[in-house]
């Protein structure tokens, strides 16, 4: 299942979102648009969370087919904080256990009247097919898929850059890593290249470059130091040796040599410029505690911007199947 | 524990439901009456489920001994819909790290005012079990017990066949497969036989077929094409290799060249008759897809009217308690 | 990190109790004061629990390092019925699959706004270390912390002694068992030391006995028969195979024999005396059932207790900081 098809298959008839699988096709007033009510979700710590009926009488459910603790938990809160019931199921443990087809779990739990499904998988395609799948009334979101795509990861990059640096047409945004792997990667590049950032900088070791042809409009760097030059934005990857075919080819400590983001090639960046990281980190490997814990760290507000976005995202996917619902009746009666 | 035990421990001293461990000894007013509050909490897909308070305040606890994601999921939705506090606990892996024995656990959970629990057990009578050592204000409800008993399948597959074919005095129902091993067969059979349906065919070979003496008033058949022949309603059930002595004996695909519901061998049945399988589907050994999926299949409507079910056992049986409690009081002051 | 460190740690600048490490240092009017808001949430089982919304609008965490379903579900229904939301994180088996430090998980949380986190750990030291690090706002309880601290059991025992035995300074309490090794011992004997209980009695077998030194003020025994003798408490220990450096040393059927709690050696203590035990038993080991469920038991009480000292304490930790919150706004305007 291409990209592509995620782009189109997200929209219902009318072209409403009412899927989120990928950043791909969406433009720059919908982007623009989901920030602005991801904005309005934010809290800063020490306030009461931002919390509203939006999800009403909704159930939201949770399938990891990926383990990941912390993308649920945020999903899970910003479900709850917008009234919806929720219930997660690990995918891992459970749902194979009775040799049950994913689809036949998906078709259960849309006959309890799940409303949302937040999909995570190490595979490609999933969120894509069971969106192809499920009741028009049926919303699936993308948590993580493969190397490919993790939209709300993109559109909370995109946020706390806009609140740190303000807008990107005027930024230079640099990100260094394992980008091959990265999911991350990709999703935050799509939101900033339909933004129209002022430059967008891919730096990794050749081996761990995009495949050619991919992201374009984007510049690879093959340097550090280079890369990161009068940057405004630095932000490291996780190195993903999970999806590594020989995870061996990297060595943590060469890695780090060469490619870490420490203070000292941070020097060759704006002085102003902001550090990011999606989380969790390989502390010395990817980046030091130095910079990680230190002023130019933008990374706990990239959480609490994570939050944010999802509610804004499901507030606004279920607002369109409402829509949809109605002009269906309005059709109908 | 016998059955029979089962059915008057459910009852408390005035005669009414406080436990639901079997739909044995269950009237067929009593069915009715669970039945149609069933109905009064259906929704369609796409519309909002129903909700109300019954529960409120209420903390329902989901004890599952055996894993059972889609179950628990059902029987955690129902609650929460109805207002109620519900914790899970994976009994599997968490109970018996202290070696703490069920009593234990059930009294703990108990003295933190869990008001009901909810089980499912691979061996026969724990329900049955707890329900005699709780408290008066406190109830059991059976979520599908060894090969014995599974009364809310059983009840949600009654409901949806009344609500595809009408009252079942008027009906023939086939029920094919592994009945020997079937709590869903027992328990659906019972409330088949209780509501006086027209005709109960147990259609199995003869290895797989229910005890002598087991489920009187049905019929046995051992072929396929008997068994069907004019049926309203044909209802396969789901392979229980888990439960057979030697499950090698069960070779998959001579099973579902002699007993597998297809498309072909449907055509005996009537022409207007539904397809039912309480899932999880074994696709290709119990069933098609072409039949599972096809226009003729209640399958998912089964999981809808499941969380209905659900619902209405548990706000009846928490109404059932507050009358006696309030009897109580009033025998008290 | 000493216990003395956890015992400043957990008051803010103005010395009001923002989180709960210890009760090592809190005064006798502190004890007092959580053991009456205590008192206000105790329901006896029949009743609808207490529920009120002083965490309305907050997000507790659990944070279980070490599995206890029976401790994570009182702390979790303790913050529902206060209105809280909750997320469980089982962090033996999601928290370090990326290898994630315990910190980054809960700088992360805390970007996500959550409040509480109520943390369980074999090793000591961890609740004191997040809290020595966590924003201003945010609290930590301690669950249970290695053999060193149990603040919200020592409160609940201490509390359900006051019911049924009235004031702790008229009482002589024995605690009987393996108290080297026993959390609860330290934590409810520093409660009822403080309280200026009677008489404290540690009654064990040497090799079993506290460190020399801890618990000043406590008298050891080392015959079941006179540490018992005219007691108004005997409190009966688990015995802590996990925490024993060479578990065989401790023989089931010989600790029996010698400490376990019987009825025949209950007829040394007062006729009134009430037994104690924290959970899980080993019955047959620390205590026979006869005694465990027998007239004098207070063991369920405990458990009630347990839901209502840890609603004490979570409406009492957030109502501090939000004290706090509001001075600092002051001060800052």
């Amino acid at each position: 299942m291409s990209i592509e098809s995620g782009a189109e298959l997200q929209r219902d008839q009318a072209g409403r979102l009412r899927h989120l699988l990928t950043l791909e096709g969406l433009t720059r007033d919908e982007l623009q648009h989901l920030l602005d009510l991801a904005q309005f979700y934010v809290r800063v710590p020490g306030e009461l969370p931002a919390r509203d009926q939006s999800l009403w009488g909704r159930t939201v459910a949770n399938l990891f087919f990926e383990p990941s603790t912390r993308t649920r938990v945020s999903f899970e809160l910003a479900a709850k904080r917008l009234g919806a019931d929720v219930v997660n199921l690990d995918m891992q443990s459970s749902s194979r256990v009775k040799g049950e087809t994913v689809l036949d779990t998906i078709y259960t739990l849309q006959a309890m009247l799940v409303d949302v499904f937040v999909m995570r998988d190490a595979e490609p395609g999933l969120p894509a097919y069971v969106s192809a799948h499920v009741a028009p009334h049926v919303s699936v979101l993308n948590a993580g898929e493969a190397h490919l795509s993790h939209p709300t990861q993109g559109l909370l990059d995109v946020l706390t850059i806009r609140q740190r640096k303000g807008e990107v047409r005027n930024l230079s945004v640099a990100i260094v890593g394992d980008i091959r792997h990265s999911r991350v990667a990709r999703s935050t590049s799509r939101a900033l290249l339909t933004l129209g950032v002022g430059e967008l900088r891919l730096v990794s070791p050749a081996s761990l470059a995009p495949e050619p042809g991919e992201l374009e409009g984007a510049r690879r760097h093959h340097s550090l130091a280079e890369g990161v030059a009068g940057a405004d934005v630095v932000m490291a990857l996780r190195i993903q040796r999970e999806r590594m075919a020989d995870a061996d080819t990297v060595d943590p400590e060469t890695f780090y040599r060469e490619w870490g983001v420490t203070a000292e090639n941070l020097r060759g960046a704006r002085p102003d410029a902001i550090v990011m990281h999606p989380g969790p980190m390989n502390r010395g490997v990817e980046i030091t505690s130095e910079v990680a814990d230190g002023a130019q760290s933008a990374i706990r507000q990239q959480v609490t911007n994570g939050v944010a976005v999802r509610m804004a995202v499901l507030a606004t996917i279920v607002r369109n199947v409402q829509e949809r619902n109605v002009e269906a009746g309005r059709r109908a009666g």
